[in-house]
């Protein structure tokens, strides 16, 4: 199946200028919800990775059966104030303002590899915000899998020293 | 395994009074992860449903493998403005204030039988609001699935004409 024939378009959403990919099509149909896992779980399992990261709350969604197939554990990267316990955080700017996730100290240990899994590339700084979480705790990021990259938005230069899989391209 | 034993417990988080139940050791263990979700499947499978329906976005975790190994569609319920599209919307109480949660009517044809997948049932309040708005677009509820209910908050009585099993159980 043609995976971008299931991924709706709404121009202008949620604000003017965006052309925004609605994934939520996509994985209300079973053939290619697990067309999109199964396209995912085998790059995540090349990657011989024992966690997958994955960032609040689309990230969920694809990481989340990955970790199962896998027998892997998972991480996920939450927005500020959604985490007990120890934490590490980050902050990353955004076209206005800025945006701060963080990870829970005890869930990574150095040498862990890692794969982080988000539904959408763009210009990646919520991934490189993750990236530098996962170091800072001794990770390795053995890479980057999403289901859909937007190319001109620059995520892929952004994160050019790590592997990046992407199921599907639009240019923006 | 007993679950509990890989579930984190954090007193007067995120605030005072709140003995918060941290979820994020039990699926950063893929043994447990694996049980959890194993576990819950069976439950789902036996109810015999086209949709799982998720709460963003601790439901994605769990809802998005049973999905998955069941051959079922996914319909995310999320916090308003997140969705593209047509969206029908249910506002509920909480303690102070309120909360609306939405769902694209795309997603969901009359007749659907739908099983709502979440990490905890406490006061029911999301898991009610979620049912409404499910119920408003013509899909049947075929039952709720969560992995921890908190037995004193009432959560069971507010949804007792619809099925309902957790994996673990608290007090509060």
């Amino acid at each position: 199946m043609e995976l971008k024939s299931v991924i709706g378009i709404y121009e202008d959403f949620p604000k003017q200028g965006i052309s925004f990919k609605d994934i939520n099509s996509l994985i209300a149909d079973p053939m290619a919800f697990k067309q999109a896992i199964d396209e995912m779980t085998k790059v995540a399992k090349a990657l011989d990775a024992s966690l997958i990261a994955i960032p609040e709350s689309r990230g969920y969604i694809f990481g989340a059966p990955i970790a199962y197939q896998l027998g892997a554990g998972l991480v996920p990267v939450r927005k500020p104030g959604k985490l007990p316990g120890e934490v590490v955080s980050e902050e990353y700017d955004l076209e206005y303002g800025s945006n701060t996730i963080e990870i829970q100290k005890k869930l990574i240990k150095p040498g862990d590899r890692i794969v982080l899994v988000d539904d959408l590339l763009a210009t990646g700084g919520t991934m490189m915000a993750a990236v530098k979480l996962i170091e800072k705790l001794g990770g390795q990021i053995a890479g980057l899998i999403t289901l859909i990259e937007l190319t001109e938005l620059g995520g892929r230069e952004l994160l050019k020293d790590y592997f990046i899989h992407s199921l599907v391209t639009y240019q923006y």
